[in-house]
């Protein structure tokens, strides 16, 4: 069903609260996953709702922690997020990263004690906003075998880049190379078809062609994934790194300089630039609304109204 | 042949001063192929002198260049390296990104009109012994095609990274995603197998399964790689930052917490360590010198000899 960005905005904002969410944390956490589904991220979407909204009641994430900010040494600081929802500790996170990369020239900011990081892109809008160059690291459950190892060992631990530029969007772009092989194994398991050999590992940690041993083996362990399993809280850490242009080549150079590579960049016929379909599937969804399932719907609908 | 370390150590720096490099270049340089041939990295080895050399004839490197810091602003700072080769000038942006790091938390050390960065992680060694984490960065000639281009437009950009541990020798990632691709795609042309679709277009841009296509086509053009053809001076850019693990959770947690990951790891049968299988060359090669082929030997003698 067509929603509004208001009405649905309000909708997982109330059953963020009701599951235990402060009103800050509500606020923006449901942002952040509505500006994900408008930008057609639905894996880090309002589909996460619904899970926040039981780890909150589970007290996996605490929906009443006030993130601090507990160390700054110069052009570094770390945010402790206290077991909260990610989104208000890595806001802060942000703010101080850009206030100390605009004075020292980069800046590095820490969280720890966090939860979920979402579309990790989205806490940089802010850093390109100030006109400065950003990047987003998060870690995740674990998910992949280390060097020659056979048990799920590091997470899929996505990056993000934003690159302002002087007229228009940022560059936006988001690595999640664990999940690029990811989703091209489950396109194979779905089409019956072998993986090249050096994809992936089976449970025993041996090279398999067969997509279904690496979905199910220990080290692409994707099902077992803590978030949707019982567990403890995660502890997840994240950084954000912002950088000025203006203190190396400087400002000017850095816009002309983007410019021409973008320029040439999309001299090649095909070329799209990181970070503009998801632009242009937000400025629809801010014109048109979102799309979102019946099933979805009435389940935020259910948990914006009871108080189970 | 095996020649001990000082002798093709020596070789080296008499090579490339004949081509034209300072002394202090040629000492830099030399050293850092050397290691890289210790550490069994041969393609950014020895094997790069009669190259570096051509490039000084040529005047596509400067072997008189004195890198310099152009400038500063907390802590960030930009080294030029005045178009000379690569090492001088990355020894300098690493002795300014530790000095920033310790002070700051964090230092971004850019370097501008460069030449060839050789094995990325080689110059993260000082930042290491500094007790700081490191990451390297730098570009290099296109080599692979922009989103959904069809021309080559990025270099495949090695990214490495240096964590200290409390005892023994670092732990060293080096990142270059699109060699193992390559590498990959080379081993199945080799044998006559098809590639997997997505992992390579031919020379129009569309997607192959033909790996010849691909190593022949327009998005992986490493044969036309520019190092290996007549050009201009290159201005690689490369960047250094230093973190200092005691600005954000300390350094004695850092220390800790790393070797609580390092145990897990090794409990799980089969891992290994990144950049162990080099430090073990490397100390082989100490203890019994290298290996070099009686053409590349020859090759280097006849270098370090005439003044042509």
């Amino acid at each position: 069903m067509k929603c509004s960005i208001e009405e649905i905005t309000t909708l997982a904002v109330r059953a963020l609260k009701r599951a235990g969410a402060s009103r800050a944390m509500a606020q923006a956490t449901a942002q952040a996953l509505v500006a994900a589904e408008m930008e057609g991220l639905t894996g880090h979407g309002l589909s996460r709702v619904p899970l926040y909204c039981q780890h909150l009641r589970e007290g996996r994430a605490d929906g009443k922690a006030k993130p601090k900010l507990v160390k700054k040494k110069g052009a570094t600081c770390l945010v402790d997020a206290n077991g909260g929802l990610a989104f208000l500790a890595s806001a802060l996170a942000v703010k101080e990263a850009v206030k100390r990369a605009q004075r020292y020239g980069v800046a590095f900011a820490g969280v720890t004690n966090s939860h979920h990081f979402g579309a990790a892109a989205y806490h940089l809008a802010p850093v390109a906003q100030a006109g400065l160059v950003g990047l987003a690291f998060t870690n995740s459950p674990s998910a992949i075998n280390a060097w020659g190892g056979k048990k799920a060992f590091f997470g899929t631990n996505p990056i993000a880049a934003i690159f302002p530029r002087h007229h228009g969007g940022p560059i936006v772009v988001d690595l999640s190379l664990t999940e690029v092989v990811r989703g091209k194994i489950m396109i194979y398991a779905r089409e019956g078809k072998s993986i090249p050999l050096g994809w992936a590992v089976d449970k025993d940690g041996n090279p398999t062609t067969d997509p279904k041993a690496a979905l199910t083996g220990a080290a692409f362990s994707f099902e077992n994934d803590s978030y949707f399993e019982p567990g403890n809280k995660p502890r997840i850490g994240h950084a954000i790194l912002a950088l000025d242009p203006g203190a190396l080549a400087g400002a000017d150079a850095y816009f002309a300089r983007l410019e021409v590579m973008i320029s040439k960049m999309l001299a090649d016929e095909g070329v799209r630039l990181p970070g503009t379909r998801r632009q242009q599937a937000a400025a629809k969804a801010r014109a048109e609304g979102i799309d979102i399932s019946d099933a979805l719907l009435s389940e935020l609908r259910q948990l914006a109204r009871s108080k189970r």
